[in-house]
């Protein structure tokens, strides 16, 4: 059985998200056996900044941090589509807060940021936010991965291996919801 | 004579530069007089996110704020790409402190959040950096136009028509360098 079977990933996206960033990790950990729910500001068809294409199945008010093992936030122009919504913002506030594994990479936590949850904790992200990810009271740090509790950290395409091996680890370590 | 004959103004640009927040004010200043100096991370030319191209005539290792009577800096991908050089981060700081008109939009507050020069300021931005314009000390308002001081913000290409008109307010107001 793959090794991520009856496991339950939450991704949330929104237009112009970083391709790879979201697409890598999707099928990275559908082929473990895990399902990855697409949760977007509205159902139907989003798209990434290169021309990648998603369809989200759920909206936020479908969904509850319970249902799912663990959070993916996908960089690009993503997070700051999705940081303007309460719904989207209190649902990585409340997944934080449940101590699951949530993991951003490049400009995903721009959405952490507007969680308030970053304070005190190490991240790294795209350098270009990483004054806004300092203001919010993490610690930056420039490495291709960051763990630091349930939060998982990284900050370009190119540290995707790095970024998807991390998140397996944690939800490997997890008992399964 | 038009109304700022002998005023120089620096903008600052870079990459994905919001078209219209850079064109619209380069030209309205001009047709007024005045001289535009575009100022880049290299010279020469530098793509708009939605086709428009611009040269950059200077780098940042070229100029100094004395040349300058005022700085705006239109939003988009470009202040993103700009705060992450210490030379740009330092020339709007000094500008900023300089006490001459600063006009950002968009995502032009980014680089002063960089700058560390928003602290106790009032400004505007678009809704999406919101949340870092406030973490960096700010007190965020939602309107067209914010003038604190020699801070002048607005949030979206819509504002531009009462941005434009600020920036050649305070100009008009300012002694010329």
């Amino acid at each position: 059985m793959p090794k991520l079977t009856g496991t339950s990933i939450a991704m949330v996206i929104a237009e112009n998200f970083e391709d790879s960033e979201a697409v890598e990790p999707k099928e990275h950990l559908e082929s473990l056996g895990a399902q990855v729910t697409l949760i977007g500001l509205t159902t139907g068809t989003v798209n990434g900044k290169k021309g990648a294409t998603l369809e989200a199945s759920h909206t936020f008010s479908d969904v509850s941090v319970g249902q799912f093992d663990a959070l993916v936030v996908p960089g690009g122009g993503a997070p700051e589509n999705l940081r303007i919504h309460d719904e989207a913002v209190e649902f990585a506030r409340e997944f934080v807060a449940s101590g699951k594994p949530v993991a951003s990479i490049c400009h995903g936590p721009q959405l952490l940021i507007s969680a308030d949850v970053l304070r005190g904790r190490t991240v790294t992200c795209v350098n270009k936010i990483r004054d806004d990810v300092m203001n919010a009271g993490a610690n930056y740090v420039d490495q291709e991965l960051v763990v630091d509790g349930n939060l998982i950290s990284s900050r370009v395409p190119g540290d995707l291996p790095a970024f998807n091996a991390a998140i397996v680890e944690a939800l490997a370590a997890a008992p399964v919801a």
